[in-house]
């Protein structure tokens, strides 16, 4: 499986190169500029290129399989995966310019990275919209051209639409900052990291809507369970392994679910060591440290990784019952019990 | 003509109405929210009716009726014509987060308006780089709903997403200052208000790649003269007529093609006065007046005016030895007269 998944991710990843590299243009028509804004592609490219899971893009594939076990033979499913990859190379640019995060998958964001190639933050900030708008381009000029036949390709890309809509909604969600933090999990976060993917990667192969809605019940729980690990990783994992510096949720004051659950079970101590740090931007790492370790003697840690294992394994349950076909149900599976135990 | 362009004006106006009002959601699969962001749905909506000259949809139409006269019973024109426009609404919000400015179509832009609603300035920036992608997202939608035939859809999507990468390149070079400013009214303006709408518009009836580029060819003049006549309505027109505040260009320091022309041509005390507001945000509306009479006087105003004309007429001389359909090498005709006529 993990040969398999290392096939597809290789596959994604030469597609987002000659996309970068030889064909930004429009193609036979070229009308339009051939490589634009070149300062601004190679920091999307880089971004994009720089690592990531390929989850998103592994679950295309997954979703392709589940209808019909010889899809990923088209290329369009790779296409489509490259669009979802980049999708989220542009909610990341513009969610780290909205939160101020100066370092993702290990190096610079691309608003920090802009600031420091022009010498000012106002136009590293201003670049940086336009850079995660070209990221949005690109992915339409792959949705524009995925080669499969007409009625699926219209639902393919209205799902792309919908799931890019989704998106926004949770993001203002999570901005506003009124909402449940599952509904910020479910909009931010499953609708294209699971839900969208997944019912994209089916509906290529030929999936009904019937079928596709059924599916993104599954997906969703398991998008829930991602969200959670985020979490849990955010308070308690590795930097050099994440990519991401430790806190930056309980600095930027973020109501996550694994937060939401300490606050609940908290003693006096374990609140104060919370609420000391919580929208505090410049705490000490001790004091996030301290704050982490509060988290989890509250049993927090431990509620948020048995919830996102129950939410998987029912979503895998579900699945197994579901009567698609073995090959994508095993890939899923594979998937969801990385997305609940990855430590990246 | 007129009763054309208002007959056209309208049934766009009604088809975004009917996105905004009923069908924001991804149609029969229904996985996604379905009035994603209701809080910028509503600025997004408010934007894209609150005005504006509809000239991209009409050269949408003037575009498919220069191939097929009987083109506009089609509801895909309508439907890209649409969306041509709300590609238009996000540059515009993402543009006015850049050059923070806080009025637009006699309206506050949007950013400035979210700002008032959430008492924060950086909230609503924020919240404004989520209502430009919202309008990319519903622009998205429509392009994925084009009813045409699938070679005819293909190579239409294909030019929205070039289009779309054409004015972020134009945009970035407006923001690094680095380019000739003609390059820039060809990337930034003319790429997505005249060459992408008549190439969409010709695309949807039909056209082959290659008259769709002859037409090109033809559309890019006439979008650096819409841009020139924009120049001078910064500068000498009357805001409560064009909807934005004199002498923002010549506030934010821009080098429009009136004010490079300007300098190129001035004498010791009306490069004194240009120079005295170039780039100064808080210049008084006397000094803006002082330096627009300066301009004038310079012979850039004339210069500018006859440049814009000239581009208008040598393009429509070709248009009409082109051999492309009468109807709509009337309408654009009409339009490219207007665009360097208009107050507005």
């Amino acid at each position: 499986m993990d040969a398999t998944l290392r096939r597809i991710s290789a596959a994604v990843e030469a597609r987002l190169r000659r996309l970068f590299d030889d064909d930004a243009s429009v193609g036979p028509d070229a009308l339009f500029v051939r490589r634009p804004a070149p300062l601004l592609l190679e920091r999307v490219r880089d971004l994009t290129l720089r690592g990531g899971k390929r989850i998103r893009a592994a679950l295309v594939f997954s979703g392709a399989r589940l209808v019909d076990p010889a899809a990923d033979g088209g290329l369009a499913v790779c296409d489509a995966a490259a669009a979802v990859e980049l999708l989220h190379t542009y909610f990341l640019i513009h969610d780290d310019i909205m939160d101020g995060d100066l370092v993702r998958r290990g190096g610079p964001s691309v608003h920090a990275a802009l600031a420091a190639a022009t010498g000012s933050e106002k136009m590293g900030r201003d670049l940086a919209i336009l850079a995660g708008d070209l990221a949005v381009s690109l992915h339409e000029r792959l949705v524009a051209g995925l080669d499969v036949a007409e009625d699926r390709r219209r639902r393919v890309a209205g799902l792309f639409a919908g799931m890019h809509a989704d998106v926004i909604h949770g993001q203002t969600l999570d901005l506003l900052g009124s909402a449940a933090e599952e509904d910020v999990a479910d909009h931010k976060t499953a609708s294209y990291t699971t839900v969208g993917p997944i019912a994209i990667g089916a509906a290529l192969a030929g999936a009904s809507p019937e079928a596709t809605a059924r599916l993104a019940a599954i997906a969703r729980p398991i998008g829930i369970a991602f969200q959670l690990r985020d979490d849990l990783l955010g308070a308690f994992g590795d930097p050099a392994v994440t990519g991401k510096p430790l806190g930056s949720d309980l600095r930027s004051g973020k109501r996550t679910l694994l937060i939401q659950e300490a606050l609940r079970s908290a003693d006096g101590g374990q609140r104060a060591a919370l609420t000391a740090v919580l929208g505090s931007a410049d705490a000490s790492g001790e004091r996030i440290a301290a704050a982490a370790a509060a988290i989890a003697a509250t049993g927090a840690k431990r509620f948020c990784e048995e919830k996102a294992a129950r939410l998987v394994a029912g979503a895998l349950e579900e699945l197994d019952a579901s009567g698609f076909e073995a090959e994508g149900r095993a890939m899923i599976a594979h998937i969801a019990r990385f997305a609940v135990s990855r430590e990246t």
